[in-house]
């Protein structure tokens, strides 16, 4: 029987109970005390170091939110990137340089936005190049070892991140990664990609 | 030849550029000026009327950001739904109730988390559930016409949107979809669907 862990107020592992239970596949659930932090405690990392629930273990097969096991459909793996792209690049480098360099935040906020949402864009934006720098040490694609949708869908935003005033010198495998995207055949760039300033009129100063 | 409607400065826009390109797929583009609201014009709103770039349009085949045209992958008609989810339903609802009933975001931002963040999870909370009232006024199962990982990925957050103290009697047609969902065979509930005071110690008052 497959082992999830799980936590009873956590919506994400509802969805995953939600799921098995629809599909009549029995769990065995193991709670993780979230508050405690049983989650990053040893015993958990060693089994998901994301230290997220819900993670379904199945024998071999281990699933977390951002695990990439190496039996599991091309279609999954690159919608794992593309929620990335959607969650994390979204609501981080792409809100900061909509902000910074546009004046407004067009991420459903319409003009509510602060310096308080600036900060937070960046936080989310520092981190999520963190994460994909700590990806891009290993592996050249993003995903699949070959380009696919998943690095159109992350590039973008991640490329324009000086124009959010979020520097992409601490990251070294990004940067490389960037430079290995613009050396593809039939590669285009957009405005900004070398001048991040171009768009600032003192909106952020 | 396949009509982009498109923005120079459009981060979306210009994934769709960089895929025709690297795909070598020729494309007549049409430059929208966004910054007076061309998007919003009749001539567009006709076109897509979620006024949004990029739009594709290749005969009688139009693809927007949400659109769901009859000729498009399952997958992709999913994708478009989970997309959803991992932005809109993550940093609204999810995030309102995170802060409301469990004290912190949980959403990238740590501890620095304040009431003008508050403020955002709930504008974007209404509008996700505004537009899930509006498409779920014609649909049963927000895609395909029956039950997907799409209800799954977005209906718990909706659900829980009240221990976030977003009120869902204004959307009949979420809430009716959410009774549905609570009919299926093997239906699990979780904590806080009847109750969404149940975690509450006056985190927020």
């Amino acid at each position: 029987m497959p082992t999830l862990y799980s936590n009873e107020a956590s919506g994400n592992s509802y969805k995953a109970r939600l799921l098995a239970s629809f599909l009549n596949i029995p769990l065995d659930i193991i709670q993780l005390d979230l508050q405690n932090g049983e989650q990053r405690g040893d015993k958990f990392l060693a089994i998901n170091p994301q230290s997220e629930v819900p993670t379904l273990v199945d024998g071999d097969l281990i699933l977390g939110l951002r695990r990439n096991p190496a039996d599991i459909t091309e279609e999954a793996l690159i919608t794992n990137w593309l929620a990335f792209a959607a969650s994390w690049v979204q609501y981080g480098v792409f809100t900061a340089r909509a902000i910074v360099s546009l004046g407004e935040t067009f991420n459903g906020l319409g003009t509510t936005s602060t310096e308080q949402t600036l900060r937070e864009a960046k936080i989310r934006g520092e981190k999520s190049l963190q994460i994909l720098d700590q990806h891009l040490g290993s592996v050249e694609w993003l995903v699949l070892g070959r380009p696919t949708i998943a690095y159109i869908a992350v590039f973008p935003y991640v490329a324009l991140a000086p124009m959010g005033d979020i520097s992409l010198e601490p990251f070294g495998n990004v940067t490389r990664w960037i430079g290995r995207i613009r050396e593809l055949p039939r590669f285009i760039p957009i405005d900004g990609l070398d001048d991040p300033l171009y768009l600032r009129t003192d909106r952020i100063t």
